[in-house]
């Protein structure tokens, strides 16, 4: 049975009302594709999520991953579905049809990947990490590597991965001490242990692309001086076929909260016999790869968050309309009513869609600016959807995946003791969406490259940029019927907001340590202020889309009741009023906590 | 090996610097104990709870329990740390020496309490769920049930349960169908499902007594008519020898997110062949009796919560002290440093200080209260903590089980990668912690029980009284030297909880389901201000002690890392600064949020 309800609605409105399709397509890149293909391809994938991957999810939770003599076996079931998704091209959809992908854009398959992360976030990893290592060698390997690799993982008939982390390096990668050496034939002997390896393994990959980062012995300390290698789990000749084993062994997989049928190993390369690879690209340029790939590697961490946060909520809102538990408020000793009767219930509920269609909102304004980043004809279209990105990238990141987890524990007291019960997917969300605030850079990490660097960039003009496209849209709607109240609410947060960016970039740099003490509080006030106005677009639009159909941006209860579209406009408007009101309004308060002062987290003797 | 990091130093500050033991053993009940045998007594609780309880809980959630034929085996070690609690008397230190107990004050052994729910909240549930039945049978019940079971459970030879929830009937305790129909010999049969049971069997209890919630057969529906029975697994003759199975039988047990060596069981009473019981106390009174114990019930709920998180809090600072990662702030690309040196990471384990040592607080001034309301010898004093009680409790409960969640989250982030790790304690403090939000009432209930019950108790002078408290404290510490700006802080988080309490109860009785919708932020926003308090007591408290050792109310860094006392009292005034100026300072547009009369939450169509 599928645990997944899909809100193809929501996906549709963002696709074909909110966003114009036809301006992506007009792009050369993708002159060939037509809307209705589109719609067709995202259609079959969220069918394939449904019917392939959610059924594997919780049964795959339960049993785990097992690991045997430095091989993975997967849960029951993977195996078989993870050739199916290879088969219906799914492992390929946004990557080039050169080696064999669709060369589809990011933007019009976000359905797609929500729906794959929300079906199955632990086995769509292993599909995730394979793609994204693959377009690490399409990108920066040799045109040897790129025919060598590419194509088999593309296609899923090989697993990738990307090998960072070590015992000692998580956070800070430059402290790494995995070695290469040259060797008289041109490759590079590698040494060294990594752990947290994602898909690791797997007994359904014929091979395993590992991209490993590791330092040239001699080469500079930090940093700066480490390179990237693919180094294959079976030695691959020079004419495609396979050969030895290449003693990239697994010592040993993690057991973990959640996530438990993606295979987390430690790997270990040369530790047993000698294990080779080669560089990708320049020497000590391995950091700047990885960072050329991370905006696309965030955004899809990010819709793992808002997948489970919105498989929550859907999952929320049926149970809510079906359980039946004490009487209505109006008539507390009478029947038992839907628990969605219930205002708290209610409460939770609209606190989990402001979160789950509020992130995944911005998540679709930052694959719209992906796809423009990367393939407009325009170079300066290019370089603004680009610093658009840039600026967003962190908050995309860490605040979609925080408040996913929120999503995700306001789902399980919908349910009370059901959803601490496995026999509900409800923990199991819980669980496995726990790991995107920390995997991908943790957020912590995203905090800091926000107040840090992004705020920085170019002068600040980043966030300036987004702030005056923010006061126009509040200046636009602030005499609005219904959104009025909202869009000033928003427009003192986007003060508040400002306020605080002006006070942090003004402090001295003798102060870095208290001004850091904010990085975490700031981008969450980002966060819930970006969020605001995403939703709020979005009901402008619905606003809109109600005049259209009743001569007036509103709705009564039996208009809704009677037409599923103003139900959901109207739905819309409700749920950008409710999370301005309750969430984005806190901005004032949260930007004096953050100016007064009070830095004794940096005094305090522990 | 212990995972338990306890904070003798916090309790101890409680204990014998903040409150006066010697007030609380001045009580007529209390008068043949002193201090030494309080000290002792509480030492040798928290050693037990580190060296018995504290191992077997890690093993205990890997292994969880199992069924068959109708009985429980719980985890590997469990029979044997069972049979030392009850051997060394910690089921029953604060209940009568006529059955059993030591009769000690609820409020000096908190610190074991803690101690043992932090060491094995999924074992300690057992004891305490043990107890409560008990309390039940000994308060309610005849001079014969008392006999016959009492001292039986608290000296653990026997266990005991709640049995409330049905398949239908959760929240709504007054829908449960299962019934008890008069015997000749004086003994009810007893039919019906009940889920959700905590502790519903183990191998390592020599009988259960189950006190059942049943209806009469003929009696009133809904909650008045609803009774109570003792109702024992193995029939207990009246000699107090045991007789045959009565056929109360695990018919399963859950599989959960968490808390895995409890057995939560599905029991069958009459299903296969008759079960029976005895009525406790007066036909139709069951709501009324397990509302009695109910404030206890739902301390030693939030005490499991607090535990916890003070459990993660602890092993997070030990775990930044030794972790090394990333440069110093000031030196970017030098050398790892100890975690703890990050501005972020201090940020947090200020944040779960805040939440842990503030709910610790907290629940020692429900502690207090419980132990005079129940023992002082004036009824006018008995009235007054009663009613302190009564105000603070759904606050106590679900502010601190909602926050110790938000606690073990921060505990994740601090380990990083290895939080989500099953190596490590805290992933399992996350998920052993979540069900304190749902059993005991959900939290939803609590802030229900605030707003629609608590508040208006006795004309509202409930809330009176403790506003007047906090503005006198307010009054009081506005002008300190260090701690003014946060009192002053405070006070204005006071006005907004006055104002929003205000708004509330003069909303007209025809819009309670708009009411309703901000029962939930109401709760929070007086927990907020209500921990705030706490600490900012304990900080003002602090401050006299350094003004006393240093000759003014605050300490260098040098200071701190000469002398424990000064560091810690010093933290005490930084944690109530931060908590204040982080948390409390929200209060205002909390308030705001919740008067603005944004209602859509009850306006969509779903």
């Amino acid at each position: 049975m599928s645990h997944l309800k899909f809100d193809t609605r929501d996906w549709k409105f963002i696709l074909h009302e909110q966003y114009d399709l036809k301006q992506l397509l007009g792009l050369k890149k993708y002159a060939d594709f037509d809307i209705e293909t589109l719609d067709t391809v995202a259609d079959e994938g969220i069918k394939f999520a449904i019917d392939v991957v959610a059924p594997i999810n919780g049964p795959g939770d339960a049993e785990g991953c097992k690991v045997a003599d430095g091989r993975v076996t997967a849960p029951q079931g993977y195996a078989e579905a993870w050739k199916k998704l290879g088969a219906n091209g799914w492992n390929s959809a946004i990557h080039s049809p050169e080696f064999g992908g669709q060369g589809l854009p990011l933007f019009a398959m976000m359905p797609v990947f929500e729906a794959m992360n929300g079906a199955g976030q632990a086995f769509f990893m292993y599909s995730q990490l394979t793609s994204g290592a693959a377009h690490l060698v399409e990108n920066f390997g040799s045109e040897k590597l790129k025919k060598l690799y590419c194509e088999k993982m593309y296609t899923g008939a090989w697993g990738g991965t990307m090998c960072l982390t070590e015992p000692g390096a998580g956070s800070s990668v430059g402290d790494l001490v995995s070695t290469a050496e040259l060797q008289p034939d041109g490759r590079y002997s590698i040494e060294g242990t990594k752990i947290y390896i994602s898909g690791g393994d797997a007994d359904f990959y014929g091979n395993v692309v590992h991209l490993v980062l590791a330092r040239v012995k001699g080469d500079p300390a930090g940093i700066k001086g480490v390179s990237l290698f693919a180094v294959p789990r079976d030695w691959v000749n020079d004419d495609g076929s396979t050969g030895d084993f290449n003693h990239a062994y697994v010592e040993s997989i993690e057991h973990k909260m959640g996530i438990n049928g993606s295979a987390t190993c430690q790997l270990s390369f040369g530790s047993r016999a000698p294990t080779y690879g080669y560089m990708v690209g320049e020497p000590c340029s391995g950091i700047v790869y990885m960072f050329q790939l991370m905006n696309e590697a965030r955004i899809m961490c990010a819709v793992q968050g808002s997948a489970i946060a919105n498989a929550s909520f859907q999952q929320a809102v049926a149970y809510s309309k079906d359980r039946k538990q004490g009487g209505d408020v109006t008539d507390l000793g009478g029947a038992s009513v839907e628990i969605i009767r219930h205002p708290d219930v209610r409460r939770n509920l609209m606190l989990m869609k402001g979160y789950a269609e509020g992130t995944r909102a911005l998540i679709a304004r930052a694959a719209w600016a992906a796809d423009f980043s990367m393939s407009s004809d325009s170079e300066s279209e290019k370089e603004n959807y680009h610093n658009m990105l840039d600026l967003m990238i962190p908050i995309v990141k860490a605040y979609t995946t925080d408040k996913a987890f929120r999503t995700t524990e306001l789902g399980i007291q919908v349910f009370g003791g059901y959803g601490y019960c496995r026999d509900y997917p409800m923990e199991q969300y819980l669980r496995d969406v726990k790991i995107t605030s920390i995997y991908e850079g943790t957020n912590g990490i995203q905090a800091l490259d926000l107040l840090g660097r992004k705020m920085r960039l170019k002068g600040g003009s980043l966030f300036m940029q987004y702030v005056m496209e923010l006061s126009q849209f509040v200046e636009q709607h602030k005499a609005h019927s219904v959104l009025g109240v909202a869009s000033e609410t928003l427009g003192e947060a986007q003060g508040a907001l400002g306020e605080v960016a002006f006070w942090l970039s003004s402090q001295p740099r003798a102060a870095v340590a208290n001004t850091l003490l904010q990085a975490t509080p700031f981008l969450e006030l980002f966060g819930d202020v970006m969020v605001g106005h995403m939703l709020m677009q979005q009901a402008v639009l619905a606003s809109s889309k109600l005049e259209a159909k009743l001569g007036r941006p509103s709705a009564t209860r039996e208009e809704r009741e009677a037409d599923a579209d103003v139900a959901y406009y109207a739905g819309k408007m409700d749920v950008a009023r409710f999370f301005v009101n309750e969430v984005v309004s806190f901005a004032k308060n949260r930007a004096r906590a953050m100016t007064t002062g009070v830095n004794v987290a940096n005094e305090m003797v522990w």
